[in-house]
């Protein structure tokens, strides 16, 4: 797979992945959003990936949308919004859902600006570390329009309803103390790409399968009724039950065995 | 319109509210429910009106119900009750869901005490700002009941469980300062009234379209499903794009122009 | 009603259970389980109980499932997780599920380790009380699994998602500062049993149909849409018209009556 727009390394199952138009502050054009497709896709098919750590080239993560390189491509416009059918995410919803729908966990590592697209895009993700100096923005409302890439998926479940109503109506920037506070992002961290590359780490000692399970199982519990939420941790609980890598967590866990996972049963 | 129990004023699109029953501590009677239902009705039909700041005058933003004066009045419980379907709101609901309702954005402006039915109205704007003094409370537990106003609509959507639960079982009052870092308001502020006013002008700064796509956008993504969600972002921003205010919108974010909104298209 | 790993005790209309096994730190036998199950039912028909308190006996409040008990005993497995159907609770996830359902407040005090079994238990709780130094885990995935004791009901409820996310997929401990600061906890209190006690009386001055209610309408609240809420709301108030308890609440509120509250009717 080769990417215009990304740098994409996979280094001991961990994949590092970089907004790679720093000269243009990673602003995305139609490239941009056909490579964050593809690299999810990718991800999505390989099984021994155990975590994903998405960060950015330059002094920015992303200033959000290259609208003049998406108004001069005609069919740009239309790539991005078509959809067969309503409920499915197009492809800028993609830059967003396409991450929570991964089994595998996403930390987003964000520095200097991360606005309008680049914010959407990193609400996808199931961690934020951000550097201290960032400044994040959902600035769609400052063009005349409301967040359409996914993100308002992620802010219901991390924020109050009164705080994402601010910054969305009046897309001010909001520093990193504040985002933090207010479960914007999750952590600051002076160096959030190492950061995170350590957490993904850190994660990658668990189970494959249970960290897909536990992503699964938080974000259908998030929006159904309890009845379905006790049928569906039950029902998951059967998937570790019935997969190899419950027992060879166990033999971890004793100080028994250091044998490897092996690849994710769902 | 005229009102027995509201001060009403649009100034430049915005409208200020007041309570306007100061020797009753702003208790709400029939009449207070009834003006507040009108003001709401004729807010919802100008669609000029670009956001609204709800205040109260003298010493308190209002204490709750005028139990007396509903009691005395045999038809009152009837009005304030009586319903033509469960799932539609009655007069007492509309006091908190009737905000909700309106296309832009609402700002309660709390000072001195706020209780009971005076809780459950300024649970229906979508920011509160509170004086350093104010004091909050979910009364109706004092009196055998539940809050049965619709200000459980905004409790799930801004704080937790458990604290929700000992502010209603226990009706205690709720000084500013744990109001804020438990989310039941939004800031606190010297002066709410003019802080607020303030903030409804730099609302007016954006589009209105977008701020009442953003508005319907969030209050339907808090609890629906993936899916659905995405579909109606989408449909949404398609609104965003056949009206007129997006584009008057670029050319204020450009500089190149300073033209009015026109009326909003949702 | 006779149990080997419950301290049971009902004073006042109040009931203070303790897990009672010290010598195994209170780890969860299939009696444990057994026990809990069978207080939970006997709670759930007297009507004349106001509140629960859950603590436990010795260091620690419960380091969670006894593995080598529940693995010697072959039918364990199956007692726990067996279901009629898919969406009731088995007896596992009745350990958290069961507190919920009942119509009384439950108030869990937790000190030194609540981890695994004993986590999911205390996210049953209406409210958690724990001490300064009590360390809380959500262990599962340290062997392999997800949590499926149902404390995801609660959790979805109390705290952001990445914070579930962080520390379900780590199972690390979790100090009380941080479980207080990020919604897992409600409070932290030197003694958290006597606090919890304390708490319970204070909610026990409250007409039981009106805490019931209250209950009932947040956890429906949470999880429902605006007209269903809208309805459920104005359902549960018509109970509490009906009911004699709000007479005497109001008796009490205005001073003229000192009347005992009579066995909740919901």
């Amino acid at each position: 797979m080769s990417y215009k727009r990304l740098l994409f390394e996979n280094k001991d199952q961990i994949v590092t992945l970089k907004l790679n138009r720093a000269d243009k502050l990673n602003a995305f054009d139609l490239l941009m959003f056909e490579d964050i497709s593809k690299a999810i896709d990718s991800i999505s098919r390989d099984r021994s990936i155990r975590a994903v750590v998405v960060g950015a080239e330059g002094s920015d993560f992303s200033t959000g949308l290259d609208i003049k390189s998406v108004m001069v491509n005609k069919q740009a416009g239309f790539k991005l919004l078509w959809k067969w059918w309503p409920t499915q995410s197009n492809l800028a919803q993609k830059m967003s859902v396409g991450w929570r729908r991964l089994s595998v966990p996403v930390i987003m590592a964000i520095h200097g600006r991360c606005w309008g697209a680049g914010m959407q895009t990193a609400l996808g993700g199931d961690f934020r570390f951000a550097s201290p100096d960032a400044s994040l923005a959902i600035m769609e409302s400052r063009w005349g329009l409301i967040p359409d890439m996914g993100g308002s998926l992620a802010l219901r479940e991390i924020t109050a309803m009164d705080r994402a109503l601010d910054w969305t109506m009046t897309s001010r920037e909001i520093p990193a103390m504040e985002a933090l506070e207010q479960g914007l992002i999750s952590k600051i961290e002076p160096d959030p790409m190492a950061a995170a590359q350590a957490y993904a780490q850190t994660l990658a000692e668990r189970s494959p399968d249970a960290l897909a399970g536990i992503k699964k199982l938080y974000q259908y519990s998030w929006h159904h009724n309890d009845g379905r939420l006790l049928a569906k941790e039950w029902l998951l609980q059967w998937k570790m039950f019935l997969g190899k890598n419950r027992g060879i967590a166990v033999q971890k866990a004793q100080g028994k065995s250091d044998r490897q996972f092996v690849p994710r049963a769902l």
